[in-house]
């Protein structure tokens, strides 16, 4: 496609890091900025405490246009929404707020609809900006809405949570739930920048912390060993070197996304280490019981297990994952209470219509390397849940 | 983006036509094929009488997996599903029939959420495939649902009306409508290729075929003389000639889709001739009274009259489209009873949410050749559609 969809885009490419660095150098002189290069859809993630104020900067600097579309959650919107419509504001653009209900409930055909409604009724043209301003739920929901609404409009990730942050918002996978499964409707759409204030992480509960430290654990253990150790005696969000660890995990998702937009090779596989059986003790315990980090903490342990017996990691290594957990407040156990036969189920279920195919396991050869499509027996597999009871 | 996405359709590209016309010699001599050259997303428009019956050979022949949903309306399902499932079944591939009701209702977010839900339930995999066979309203929802379901799978189109074959299959736009206003939601997303059996449109109502017509007027008035002489005089389905006829017109829209894949330049917007003011009658009559290319029609006789006294094309050229539409039993006139007041609004209106920008005004200075981005005020504007009121 090159060229064509390359013209589309050209207004948004090169040059835009220094605007924001110009725009932001007074503010903050600690911004970092991680570049993926998807050629035509390619942009910059930037990091640092205090930013979110250049918002309205970042927006002008580019081609963007109004009126700018805030989309929250009711528990974000209260915190941040007025600091982040100010900074539209004080750009000179035009801006409205949307308030959807937090929680996973809100990705939903029902939410989307609603939200193109008032995307509708505020006549947002082709040329207007989303902002999702929130977590996961958000990033994807307003993702899709943006990539949807008169077939694609621009769209901007500022996510508020440290999961959002180092995973949901770098890469461009959008979507909403189905009664049948999750994320079983969306597109991969491109935000045009990702706005990543450290300051918003002062505002989240410990557990939300602890459950975005499951997936920064999750990149060191599979490409960055040094990640790995710097992190496995915990982290808070008043850490000295909080920006360096988020741009370090950003970093390494940009260059499996660059390698695999479309999750077509099993390189984006990789990220799904502890995923396969983090997301089947989900689905079993009815996406109620544990964060989606708290389930990936569980399904990181297992599949250390896994790596040992199927894949050669030394069991020293195992424990390192397991000791990370723990110092970063992450459960190690599954409650006995849940069933586990439900989990298995899960695990077999899920593969018919997994997106990413025969990849779906990810072991580690040792701390830093791991490969996608591995094949494991569900016996192995049960095995490694079995090692999750106490 | 080039080499990545490339890369993930790469096996789709070059060297099908030959398979096309392999898996076809035989059956039909006279398969004619257009290329659509969108680099990663090119593909093939196959037109001719008779080649429906290949549609499980040219997904055999490409990589495309089971199981093929294959999403019509009950009309043309009557007429025509058994005859296209028997094909894919004969390719060795399984397959399933979702129906929707006929009629323009269907491009619903409801029934989009139902087409997601049995997707999920046929645990159709990010490989499947899925059929759009209908007319316009089925194309746009089932490609709609295709670039949705699973961030997007397969999809090809097999047009069952004239106007689908001419227009709305060939340039990957799809999409619902919005109770705010039609296609407001959707996607651009290619089909893998075009199956035009011109034998479905002998099972067409003639005024079906003729509203059909009206696109293919356009396409001679905007781009092709020749065409447009040919067809002034009038076309039926049993036309020695059609195929040819049909394969004008799309390789008219592929060159320009080529240029223009997602409408930012002004050059998609030369597909609009006659598309300001038709959409306008159509809004205002509440999409009920006319057809879509009978408001098309008479969109078409306005816009020639503003032509006329905006951008110099001559009287006589101006009375040749006119004597077209009326040979091909297209309406010139538009109702008395409808009210001109409200049609003027409703162009009024649009702007604000046009996704085409300020190129909505096409004109031509001359037969054959179109200019987009014209400035109409909306007095000039009353005054053509005056024109139209007998």
């Amino acid at each position: 496609m090159g060229s064509k969809t390359a013209a589309r885009n050209a207004q948004d490419d090169g040059g835009r890091r220094d605007v924001y660095k110009g725009a932001m150098s007074s503010a903050s002189p600690d911004l970092r900025t991680v570049h993926v290069d998807l050629e035509a859809r390619a942009y910059d993630v930037l990091i640092g405490a205090g930013i979110l104020g250049g918002l309205g900067d970042f927006l002008a600097a580019g081609t963007f246009r109004e009126p700018v579309a805030i989309i929250t959650d009711a528990r974000v919107g209260a915190l941040l929404g007025e600091r982040t419509q100010n900074a539209v504001l004080a750009a000179g653009l035009s801006s409205f707020m949307i308030e959807v209900p937090p929680g996973e409930g809100s990705k939903s055909l029902e939410v989307l609809a609603h939200l193109h409604s008032r995307l509708a009724r505020n006549k947002v043209p082709r040329s207007g900006t989303i902002v999702a301003l929130g977590g996961g739920v958000i990033g994807d929901l307003a993702g899709f809405a943006a990539a949807s609404y008169l077939r694609g409009i621009h769209f901007v990730q500022v996510p508020t949570t440290l999961l959002a942050m180092v995973d949901s918002s770098v890469g461009g996978k959008t979507g909403v739930n189905l009664p049948e499964g999750k994320n079983l409707v969306g597109a991969f759409h491109q935000p045009k920048f990702v706005v990543a204030d450290l300051d918003a992480l002062a505002t989240l509960p410990p557990r939300e912390f602890a459950a975005g430290m499951a997936e920064v654990i999750k990149y060191g253990a599979i490409a960055d060993r040094a990640l790995f150790d710097r992190v496995a005696n915990g982290v808070t969000a008043e850490d000295d070197d909080l920006a360096e660890i988020v741009e370090k995990c950003v970093a390494i998702k940009a260059r499996i996304v660059e390698h695999d937009e479309f999750e077509t090779k099993g390189e984006r596989a990789l990220l799904n280490f502890g995923h396969t059986i983090g997301h089947a003790i989900e689905k079993a315990t009815g996406y109620s019981r544990y964060l989606h980090g708290e389930a990936i903490a569980l399904g990181l342990r297992a599949a250390a297990w896994l790596s040992v017996w199927e894949s050669g990691l030394p069991e020293a290594e195992a424990k390192k994952i397991e000791a990370a957990l723990l110092d970063n407040d992450l459960p190690l156990e599954l409650d006995r209470k849940v069933d586990r036969e439900a989990v298995l189920a899960a695990l077999g279920n899920d593969k018919k219509v997994a997106s990413d195919g025969g990849n779906r396991w990810v072991l580690l050869s040792k701390l830093g390397e791991a490969k996608s499509g591995c094949e494991i027996s569900l016996e192995v597999a049960a095995k490694a849940i079995e090692r999750l009871v106490a």
